[in-house]
């Protein structure tokens, strides 16, 4: 099992170029037929709002054969190609979702969904939705209390209702006005998040009105104040043309003159399967999780058979009406394969990069192309391990490369910058960058609230949490695997531990499906194992070890909506018997949920979760405690999820990695004058000549 | 405040190009006549051993003036230069310490120190020990009895003896043996590591010579065996020559064609300012801590008087002697400085580089040239902020760089790669990377034990912490400060929290000198903040934030030496009032320590922090349960924390970063065919030509 012993070839060889693959995303022509199907069952006048249109997976039962027969280059079974379709009958609240067997040309299922399941936002109702909001003439009506210049430009934010138990049946939207600055109505891109006003309409969706038009509390207490005559606070801009830039930033260009490392093998007309640096994985995408990994394996052994953002929840912190119900599932109410944005269009990353194509379904059951949504690229990470020999004065070296496989959102004001990371010691990181705009409402003068931070003359930035469920569907040298924690405990003292400085690691299995925590002061950490496969040196079950930062949990009480709906959000780590079905941490359908059909209730079926095939939801997150540095635009919080190998290999994995050296990195050292060009090492000389020392 | 509005002017205007400073660290003609003057007052043919000749600071009242005079360009004034020194009468344990004042060219004072203070190791010294070990008769009758093959190259690890109270008033060292592989004796960086033997001889510093052999426990229990003839296991090495390397990477290669945007001001021979992106600090660099920062100030605004890494402890978890008393602190025991890599010959880093060189003391008061012991260059750090209109489809986007100024230094079998890394968003982090060989001993076959893992046939590595203590003296827009934390908690249900899902922030400001702790559950978040400096749109005090990550504190039992020693090890946070004379969080003298002279002691004066001169300490660590992945050298595990603004600036001060566009980017598109040369994009096309889509 040694990191020498095991090649490539076996992934190599079986990939074929160009043989599409069960698992492969929908395709255009797929989209299309399966929307004919579906439209076929009703009479042709029906109209139609597709929510998504995209692949079923096949059951593990049959996959897992598929694959297996895959890496070993043997004749691979057949597997019918089926499609998950949601939709409503438009301008009713008849939800359904159906299954489309496209092999057998024919609907496989098709359900209309219960009462209080509600399908997702889509891009085309988000928009009709605003229309719908700033041409009501209620809405009209009060905005004219404003007394605003002629001319001012009113900005609409959908936001998905949420849920309180309170008249809360109907599938609405609570629609937050901003204006754009009154005293520069050209310009497009002002920030509105500067200048938000104290007036939501709610609109219904069925009937496609506003409904009510709830007035926001500005003071410190629940009460609302009547809208009149505002003072217009000056502008707080973000692009680039308000500033005054700096002057003093040289350029840092990464170049690969040789080009990339990694081979991306194009498999059917949407599949991608990404090879580099022993490494092998399949890049999925879909409307809900976005980018997707798929038989994950490195030197040929398994480790994951799917790995995706399974959903996020933001709860925020007002307890006041409507802001209560501020409570957002970026997954599930919106999706993040729909909110994705184009890379290409955002010089996003540096060096030798790759793109990604994609394609989802629009709301008439058309084809929406979603180009450069996932890119991937290397990156240096730094020294990867390093010792020297203080004897000969030798140092063994080798920086770390890391291969990136990038996506990022936009959910209106906020941005999510997803990104997997492979590096060469064997470990897999998941990264989470959270930037974009707060969320934003208004506060009268010389007022403070302490769930909020004043981030502007008149605008409060509510506190919030980021509370992310990172869905790991492992195949630890196979699928049965089986999660376990190791502590650390003192040896008492005794005459075996005279000194009282002794201390033992102890080893606990998880036997039954459940939420589990985290505890730091017996630094105790999960790992996924594989109890059938043990090391050969020191006869360990192979395992991997997971490294997720601290972080608060859900502070709503537990008989609260934000509570109920968010399953994953209340505890470290959840474990669960893998059912095919069960997909999203915080269930298949979080719009305006009620809770009860997420991970905390599969996990209380108790199931044995001991050499089984399991699934592991890691939680982790942000408590935004905003400061007004987060404003206009937030610098990046960043959160790191790792995967690393623990007795898994026999020995440091990243050993083979040719050591670093100035023939390879060519790198300068910087002449005297330090604002002037460099000047470029000899290759061979190591690090820069001796010569330009200060 | 706003960060557009202050300018680098009289930071740099006041620099004088060659000017010494107060903080300029000791020179080599300071070190030779400081030595002098020691030496001076014994009779000629008194024999020394120094232990440091290192700069003794200002004190604050003298200092503090100076550096505002020097901000404003104001007239300087005179300070004199003094400087610390420690020194044994050599042979004897007669321990002093000195200050030379080199203004007025005399000794001003010179102490013996008392029992139990023992000076550190130094590098004759070290080398010295080991000599003495392995040329003793009694050690190599010893090594006779395990039957080697003839020329087997014995190597011994001088280890500080530590202490556990049993007849260890004298100074001495616990040596640990091992052997190069025997079977390719020529291999002068064979990994001895992988071959341990059970004899420990103890050598006396003062009589010089071994005066007892330890046979170590290498069963499951206290026991030892008598030496007995050894079968050789296979080695397992990690230089490049011994691996069959990868052959797939391609140079990565970062390349700054108009040279780095950071400029150095050379102070005095030995001082260095450094000014980048708005920031700007003093570099100095020491016998005990190696890299330290002074005066860090943001665009003119006051940050951080003094920043450096106070020391670390590594308890190991073996109960059994000699294994109990393993307990290293790498900067109180050896030195940060004193173990340092020339990091030219590592090659280290990536970019356009710049060296810093400092000198030290030889044992015999000599000067001891340090080269390239720090190192500064940019690094892209991913995108620092985004930012979509999903309406226009414009994207606003900021890279971010990161200045890091970097010292690595190996302590024997380990490395630590230490970094201070400074962001346009105004966040300095402190990164440790730990990496290098873990230490060894002996395991019968067969034979597993609770405390430690085994890495290859007959090797076992102890599960052990490290524990890391980082001194922060604030300046936060002045020296009256005060350590401050937030909590969140739920607001009880009632008529103002109706839903059960509103939360508030609480702040609490720590009023004496203590050792505190985090509390996840309450997202308990420290930091410093000057309640006499405002923000000006929010009213709020500024602050800087701590964020360390979570780690397991001290396992060994407060009544133990580990515990009493290691005086940092058993809060996340310790602060103090300010005394000029406490530096280092385990004691000035911690080889063969009993604890009582450290931060733990300084925190129980229980002395006022509010609005006063404070210091806080930071530890930070990781409890390293060993797996196999990492021998024979381990892949780096990184610990970063961060100091990051809190309504210390008006909004995000990164807002005035150019964009990320391809212009200045120069990113490439990689084509069809990953694995051939990239074409680079044309400039001025965002991220690639689009006509290379796969």
């Amino acid at each position: 099992m040694s990191t020498e012993q095991v090649s490539m070839a076996p992934m190599a060889e079986s990939i074929k170029q160009n043989a599409s693959h069960p698992l492969c995303p929908v395709t255009a022509s797929e989209i299309k037929r399966s929307a004919e199907l579906i439209k076929n069952l009703y009479p042709s006048k029906t109209k139609f709002q597709f929510k998504a249109i995209t692949l079923e997976e096949p059951e593990k039962a049959q996959l897992v054969p598929y694959l297996e027969a895959e890496h070993k280059g043997a004749k691979l079974p057949k597997i019918d190609r089926k499609i998950f379709v949601s939709y409503y009958l438009r301008n009713t609240d008849k939800f359904h979702e159906a299954i489309v067997n496209l092999s057998r040309d024919r609907v496989e299922s098709n359900i209309r969904l219960g009462a209080n399941i509600h399908g997702p936002g889509d891009w085309e109702e988000i928009l009709l939705i605003e229309k719908i909001a700033l041409e009501d003439e209620g809405v009209k009506a009060e905005i004219a209390k404003l007394g605003l210049p002629e001319g001012t430009a009113i900005v609409s934010d959908p936001w998905i209702y949420g849920s309180d138990g309170v008249d809360d049946d109907r599938r609405m939207y609570q629609c937050f006005l901003y204006m754009r600055d009154p005293n520069d109505p050209a310009n497009l891109d002002s920030n509105h998040y500067a200048f938000p006003l104290a007036i939501s309409p709610v609109v219904d969706c069925v009937e496609s009105k506003v409904v009510r038009i709830d007035l926001c509390p500005t003071g410190a207490g629940f009460e609302t104040k009547p809208s009149q005559p505002l003072s217009i606070p000056p502008p707080n801009e973000y692009s680039a043309d308000h500033q005054k830039l700096r002057t003093d930033l040289k350029p840092l260009n990464v170049v690969q003159p040789e080009g990339a490392s990694f081979k991306v093998t194009q498999s059917g007309e949407t599949g991608q399967v990404i090879e580099w640096q022993k490494w092998s994985f399949r890049v999925g995408f879909n409307q809900r999780e976005g980018m997707v990994l798929y038989d994950v394996r490195y030197a040929g052994r398994s480790l994951f058979y799917r790995l995706a953002l399974s959903d996020m929840n933001i709860p925020y912190a007002d307890p006041r009406p409507p802001f209560h119900k501020k409570a957002a599932f970026d997954l599930g109410d919106a999706g993040a394969g729909t909110m994705a944005n184009n890379l290409k269009l955002g010089c996003d990353c540096l060096g030798s990069i790759h793109y990604l194509n994609a394609v989802l379904s629009t709301d008439e059951g058309d084809v929406q192309p979603m180009d450069n949504v996932v890119c991937v690229h290397e990156q240096d990470a730094g020294i990867g391990w390093k010792h020297t020999n203080y004897r000969t004065g030798i140092a063994g070296i080798v920086r770390s490369r890391e291969l990136v496989v990038q996506s990022i959102i936009t959910v209106a004001n906020y941005e999510y910058i997803m990104a997997f990371m492979f590096n060469q010691a064997g470990e897999v990181t998941y990264e989470v960058r959270a930037t974009g705009i707060i969320s934003t409402q208004p506060i009268d003068e010389g007022v403070e609230v302490p769930w909020g931070t004043i981030v502007h003359p008149g605008v409060l930035a509510t506190h919030h949490q980021h509370i992310f469920s990172l869905r790991v569907d492992p195949a630890i040298d196979g699928h049965a695997n089986s999660l376990a924690y190791d502590e650390v405990h003192p040896i008492p003292i005794s005459e075996f531990n005279p000194h009282g400085m002794g201390y033992t690691v102890t080893e606990t299995t998880v036997q039954k499906s459940a939420g589990l925590d985290t505890d730091y002061n017996t630094n105790r950490t999960y790992k996924i194992q594989n109890n059938f496969s043990r090391n050969p040196v020191n006869g360990k079950p192979v395992a991997y070890k997971i490294h997720a930062p601290a972080f608060q949990k859900m502070v709503a009480d537990p008989s609260s909506f934000h509570h109920k709906r968010a399953e994953f959000a209340d505890h470290n780590i959840y474990v669960t018997k893998y059912h095919g079905d069960e997909l999203f941490a915080g269930g298949k359908y979080t719009n305006q949920s009620r809770g009860g059909a997420g991970v905390r209730a599969w996990a209380d079926r108790k199931e044995n979760v001991v050499d089984d095939d399991i699934v592991v939801w890691v939680q982790f997150g942000l408590q935004h405690v905003v400061r007004i540095e987060d404003f206009p635009v937030m610098p990046c919080e960043i959160i790191k999820v790792s995967f690393k190998p623990m007795n898994f290999f026999d020995k440091n994995p990243a050993l083979d990695v040719p050591p670093s050296n100035q023939d390879f990195n060519r790198s300068t050292e910087v002449t005297k004058k330090h604002m002037q060009p460099s000047v470029e090492a000899k290759v061979g000389e190591c690090c820069g000549p001796t010569s330009s020392k200060l």
